[in-house]
C-alpha cells in the first residue's frame, strides 16, 4: 500500500512531540510532505523552534518546517497553557539545539501550494493544535477543500465527560478557525479531548520507553516526566495512531459545529449523532468514540523504539 | 422534623405526574403550599389541566393550582414535545376530569405573594419544567431571593454523557429564565438529565406499580407506558426524592450558568467544578453528580403505594 | 372624541415629569387609567415616589400608581443616569412629599388586569422609561397584545445623528424588554431620541413656563433648570403630545427590532424603511421622523399654564 | 515631497475604477505598488479581471494585480450586490480585454512581504472593498501591523444616516475582518458611507467627464451611466481624494468598532467620539464627517481628464 502522504500541522507541546515521532518512525506508512507550526500551547517562536529540535533529534532535518499564524483569528493574542513548561517542551535540556532553519514562505502559503500543485485526493492533512492555519488556508483558497484527501485532528470534546469542563485547548482556542475548517466540507476525523484522555502513559510504560535506551527514547521519556506534573496523556498520538491502525479505535458518524460566537461556552463542540438530532443535518465527520488504551501505548512504544 | 413547605412548578408531563404524586405521597414530610404550572412539554392550557386532573385522581383538590407563563421569556412560542402524548399525560383516558378550577391570580404573583409573606427562609420552591414562572417573579420582585429557602430543580446537564446532545428541555426551553434563576443567588440543588437519565423504570417494576391496584398506580402505570414510547426515565422525581432521602444522591459543589446567547448552544449547562475551573467563581450550587437507582424507584413504588 | 383611555408606564426622571403634567393637563383628551412605575432614570423606589410626589403637586390623588420590576429582564441591576440629580426629580425641595400610598399589588398585574378586564381596543399604552413592564406582562399573558389599542413610546432610535452614539437609555436599559414589545405585533408609533433631540427648551422658554406663577409651573422649571445642567431636552412629551395633536410629528411607516445579544450594540434599534430593506419584512411601527418644535413646546405650555 | 507608496486593495466595483483611476492619475503624489483584489461588488473572478481590464485601459499593465480572498473570513459565500452589473463594471463592451496576467502569488502574500520588506513606516494601504485581504494578512503576521504607515479605508458609518439602514457593504460584507483590521492598531482614516453619500456625480458632471474625449474619460463615463441606475455615488474615490487634498474633508478623532457577532446588527459601526463616550477607549481612528462636495468632484474630473 502507498505511504498517506501527509501535512502535519502542530504547536508541539510534549503530546505533539510524540506524535510527530511516532510519525517518523513509521516511514513506510507515512510520508511527511511538511510540518507547519501554529500558536497554541506555547507561542509560535516556541512551537516552531520546538518542531525543528525534535526534527534535529529524530535526524529528520530534512522534512520542511514552516511558521504559521502566531495567533487565533479573532484575538490579538494566543491563549496558552503552562502544563508544558517555560519553552512548550518540558525545559528539557538535553534536547539538542535546531541545526536547521525554518522553511522560507509562510505554513498557510506552504499549504495552500502544496494542496493545489499535488493531484487532487493525495494529500492528508493533521492537525494538533488550534485550525488557525487550515482555516486561513481556506479563507484564502477554497479551492483546496476538494482537494484534501482526509483531515485528522485532536480538538473538540465530542462527549463530554465529568472531566472536561468545556472545551479542549485547541477548540478553544481558537474556535472561528474550528468552526470554518469542520464545517467546509473536508472528509474529517475526530479525535476529541473525552477519548484522548484515555490515553494517558503510566510511569511502568515511561520506564520501559526509558529503558530502550536510545536518545530518542530518553529525551521523549524525560520531556514526558516534565510534562506528566500536569498531563499524563498524549493527546495528539491518536490521529497519526489512527492513520496507522484504525482498528485501535471505535467510531461513529455524525455533524459537527464549534461555538464560536459566545464567550461563555466559546469552543464548545455541539456533535449530532443520533438519527433524532442529525434531522436536518448531514453527518459531516467520523467521531471516535473508543480506543483500546493498552493496544495504542503498545504500538506508540514499540515503534518509539524503532527510533535511532 | 418539620414537613418541607414546597412550591412546584412543574409542566406536567408524564415524569412530572409521578413526581407531583410522589410529593402528595410524603405528607408528613412535605406540604404543598401550591403548585404553578408553565408552558414545557405541552402548551399552558394542557399542562394546567393535567396538574388538576392529577390532584383530582389522587384527592387533592384542596392544593391551589396556578396558570403561569405560557411562553418563555424571549420566544413567542413554547419549544413542545411529542413523548407525553397530545394532551401531555400520554393521552389516558382512564384519567378524570377535573372537578375543581385553577386558583384566580397569575403563578407569578402567587410566588411573589407567598414568598414575601411567608417567614424569610421558611419556603422550599421546587422547579420540573422550563423556570420562566420562577424567574419572571424574580425579575418583578427580586426581594424573593433571599427568602428562598432552597431551590431544588429538574433540568440541564453539568456533565455530558453520549445521550445527551447539548442541553435538556428544560433549559433549552428557556434559557434566558434558566440563566436569570440559576445565576440569582439561591441555596440550589441540580439535578440534571444526565443524572436522570439513570431513573428509568423497567417494565417488571411499572408491573409491581400496577400490581399496587389502586386507582392512582394503576392509572400511573398506564400513563408511564404510553410515554414508554418515547423515554422510559422519570427525571422530574428527582428534587422531590431528595427532599425526602438525600442519602440517594452523591453531589459535588460548583458554579453553573447556562447559554442564552447562542443558537447552536442554546441551554447548555457551564458547570465548574474543578478548583482550577472555579478560579474566580464562588460556588453557587450542589449539583448532583450520581443516584442510587434501585433505591430511588424503591422509594417511589413504596410511596405511590400508600396513596389512596 | 372620546378621551384616550391610557396606561402611563414611565421612569420620572424630569422628562418623564413634563409628559405626566401635559397628559394631567389634558383631561378631555386623555383618561389616565393608572400609571405604572420602572426601573430607569433612577432607582424603582425614585421613580415610584416621584411619580406620587408629582401627582402630589399636581392634585391628582385619584390617580393609582404602581410599583413596578426594579430591574431589567437580563440583568440583576439597572443602568442609572446622572442627569435628573440624587432623586431624579433634580433634588428640588419645593416638591411637596406624597400624600398617598402606592397602589397595591405590581403594575404588571394592574397592565394585565386593566387589558384582560376592559374592552378590547379600548386602552392604549405610553411607555417612557425602559420597557420591563409590558415585557413581562406579555411574557405572563400574552393575550393582552391583541387587547392594545395602540402603544405609543419615547426610545431607540431609528435613524441615528451626530449625537445619539449607539442607544438610547429606554432601548439600552432593557434592550431584551424592547426586543419583546416591539416585535410583539401591536399597533404602535415610536419617538425616537433622533428626534426628541429636537425638543429641548430654551431659557427664555423656561422663563415664560415660570411666569405662569401656578406652583406647578414654577415648580416644573425649578426642576427643569436642575436637569438642564445635562440635558435639555424634555423627550418624553413626544408621544403625549402625539396622542393631542398628531400634527405635530412627519412620521414613516417601517419594521422596527432591538439588538439584545450583543454587547458591542446593545440597545441599538434596527429600522428597515426603504422599500428594499423592507423586503421579507412587515412594517411593525408608525416612526416619528420630524417634529414641528416651535409648536409643540407652545402646545407644552399653554397647556401646562392651565393646571392649577 | 515624496510621493505616498500605497497598495490599493479593492472590488471593483464602478466606484473603485472611478478610485483606481485617480490614483492612477495623480503619480507625483501616488505611487502604486500593487492592487490586491478581494470578494465583494461581485465574486473574485470579476473584481480581479475588472482590476486587469482598467489597468489596460489605462496603459498601467505595469502595476502588479493580486488575487485575493473569494470569501469572508466566517461566510463560505460572499454577499454580491447588483449595482455593478453582471460583471461588476457595468457591462460595459467598449472596456478592453486585460492584455496581462494576474501577478502570481497570493495577494495576502503580497502585502506580508511587501509590508515586511520595504521600509517600516514607508507603506500606505488603501482598502475600498470588504477588509479581508488585510485582516488575514495580519492573523498571519502580526508584525506587519505597525509597519503601516496609515491605513485609509472606505467602509462604515460612524453617523446613520435616513439613507443607511445599518451597516455598509464593505463592512457588512465580512465583519469579522473589519473588526480585525480597524482594532488592529493602525493609524487610520475612514471614510464611511455616510460621508460617501454625498459624492455624487450629476449628469451634468458625467457630461463634463465624458466632453473630456478620451477613451479613458469616455469608458468611465459610459461604465457610471450604468451603474447610476441603483447608485450614482463613487464612495471609493474618498480614501484616495484625501491622500491627494486632505482639506477637502472634516474630521474627528474617535475610537471605532465593527459589530461582527450579531445576525442583525452586523457590521454595524459603534463609534465613540463625543469625552463621554470615549470614557475608558482610546481613540484609534480619524473619523471623516464632510466632504466639500464641489471641490472633490472638480478635483475628480480635472484628474481624470488628464490621463491619456
Ligand atoms: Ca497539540
Ligand atoms: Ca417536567
Ligand atoms: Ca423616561
Ligand atoms: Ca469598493
Amino acid at each position: 500500500m502507498e505511504p498517506t502522504r501527509l501535512i502535519i500541522d502542530c504547536d508541539p507541546g510534549v503530546d505533539d512531540a510524540f506524535a510527530l515521532a511516532l510519525a517518523m518512525a513509521a516511514p513506510e506508512a507515512i510520508e511527511i510532505l511538511g510540518i507547519t507550526c501554529v500558536a497554541g500551547n506555547r507561542g509560535l517562536e516556541h512551537t516552531e523552534r520546538n518542531t525543528r529540535r525534535l526534527c534535529t533529534l529524530l535526524g529528520r532535518t530534512d522534512i520542511p518546517v514552516y511558521r504559521g499564524c502566531p495567533r487565533p483569528i479573532m484575538f490579538p493574542e494566543p491563549t496558552e497553557t503552562k502544563v508544558h513548561g517555560v519553552d512548550g517542551f518540558g525545559d528539557v535540556t538535553s534536547l539538542p539545539e535546531p541545526t536547521f532553519e525554518a522553511a522560507p514562505g509562510h505554513a498557510v502559503t506552504f499549504l495552500i501550494d502544496t494542496l493545489m500543485r499535488e493531484p487532487s485526493g493525495s494529500v492528508t492533512v493533521c492537525t494538533m493544535g488550534p485550525m488557525t492555519n487550515l482555516a486561513v488556508a481556506i479563507v484564502q483558497e477554497p479551492r483546496i477543500v476538494p482537494r484534501i484527501k482526509e483531515l485528522v485532528f485532536m480538538g473538540g470534546a465530542a462527549f463530554r465527560s465529568a472531566r472536561v469542563r468545556i472545551a479542549d485547548l485547541n477548540f478553544y482556542g481558537d474556535p472561528h478557525a474550528a468552526h470554518i475548517v469542520v464545517t467546509a466540507g473536508i472528509p474529517q476525523t475526530m479525535f476529541g479531548i473525552d477519548v484522548t484522555l484515555e490515553c494517558d502513559l503510566t510511569e511502568a510504560e515511561v520506564e520501559r520507553l526509558e529503558a530502550v535506551g536510545s536518545p530518542a527514547c530518553r529525551i521523549l521519556a524525560e520531556m514526558f516526566r516534565a510534562y506528566a506534573v500536569g498531563d499524563r496523556c498524549v493527546h495528539d498520538i491518536c490521529p497519526i495512531a489512527w492513520l496507522l491502525d484504525p482498528t485501535l479505535f471505535a467510531t461513529v458518524e455524525g455533524h459537527i459545529d464549534v461555538e464560536h460566537g459566545s464567550v461563555l461556552t466559546r469552543g464548545i463542540t455541539v456533535a449530532r449523532i443520533h438519527p433524532r438530532k442529525l434531522e436536518g443535518f448531514t453527518p459531516n465527520a467520523t467521531i471516535a468514540t473508543e480506543v483500546e488504551r493498552d493496544r495504542l501505548v503498545a504500538l506508540l512504544i514499540t515503534r518509539l523504539a524503532a527510533l535511532p
